[in-house]
């Protein structure tokens, strides 16, 4: 029964990884379809943001039939209470990265603001620390998961310094203001990727360590 | 054992309202402060967003327990797993009401843009939306629920109404601009805010028929 039961639990790690990697991959097809202007790139993510959706349903059962069926206790519960809110974290960085998709369609077709430097490093970032915060969880790796939590500050002082500088165009050029409000605007949809990678980053923590570190708690 | 496990859920479904009452609290302050210009009311806002973390870590806490302890099943179990979820919505929904906060604190020492109609109109939209979410996961009503899943598109009717109005007067008097950017960014916050009571409405379908409607799943 238990070995059987680690096998389902195995299972749906592998699942969550291969979730992950679909997510990860429309962070950074999204950034790339803006900083390549090449609309093609966007030809497949619909389908990848379909299928995000649909392992969120298929890993969300699996992990309530095994609740449900094994009652499982300490590491095994807290386990799949976590799968079940990193699924929820997952699908959001997908629809956060479609939402960039969708601007970016539409900023391609007019001319560029300036080149971009500072969203696509920022998407970097954050792309890596939705990887690191997964890779922490699989790997049970809370020292991964901290560093993850650490380098949301960098994420914040790029979000700053974008808008500061789009600022800058807008005032010395009217007719940039809209283009330039859309790349505020995926500058915070890359934010709140980042706070999902934090999210799931946390969630690590608390299942190797039963701990919750959200809001410090229990500081 | 059953009779002292319905007490305990019963004592959480109490907490997890409260825990909402603090958000809506947050979300109707944030407006009126942007809209009354009054900074004195972001005065108690800090401890009623402190008070909101901390009921989500317990919770979570009393949700784990007693899964762990007595392992429901069926409609039990539902009821803990998307209680696990909402915590987590309602706790967000706090957080872009200290955003609408923070970025009101700025504006409101700054000239009006334009008298403010349609952010205050948004905000009640979202407001009557994570009240009646709860409500409808509290009351079992997934009628109610639903409703709520259709108020969204109202929500992102306004999101493009203000933007579109903003920027008319953002490109007729460029000093606007960065009062406008706020407004804009204001009115996403609002967005997210409804996008939380969709997620519980969601939740609150799940929990009454089992049965999951994120991305429409088993259509």
């Amino acid at each position: 029964m238990q070995r059987h039961f680690d096998e389902e639990l195995n299972e749906i790690r592998k699942e969550l990884v291969r979730m992950a990697g679909l997510a990860e991959m429309l962070v950074g097809r999204s950034v790339q379809i803006l900083v390549e202007r090449n609309p093609a790139l966007a030809n497949d993510v619909w389908q990848a943001e379909e299928e995000v959706n649909r392992k969120q349903v298929e890993i969300d059962e699996d992990c309530l039939r095994l609740l449900a069926l094994h009652q499982p206790m300490a590491v095994d519960l807290r386990f799949l209470v976590s799968t079940l809110r990193i699924t929820g974290e997952l699908e959001r960085i997908a629809d956060q990265a479609v939402n960039i998709i969708e601007a970016a369609q539409v900023l391609i077709e007019k001319p560029e603001v300036k080149p971009l430097i500072d969203i696509p490093k920022m998407a970097v970032l954050a792309s890596g620390m939705v990887k690191d915060s997964l890779n922490a969880f699989v790997q049970k790796n809370t020292q991964l998961a901290s560093e993850v939590l650490f380098r949301d500050d960098q994420v914040d002082a790029y979000k700053d310094q974008i808008f500061r500088e789009l600022l800058t165009y807008m005032l010395s050029d009217p007719k940039t203001i809209e283009r330039a409000i859309e790349l505020i605007l995926i500058s915070r949809h890359i934010e709140r990727i980042a706070d999902h990678a934090t999210n799931i980053a946390e969630d690590a923590i608390y299942y190797v360590e039963g701990r919750d570190v959200r809001h410090h708690a229990g500081e």
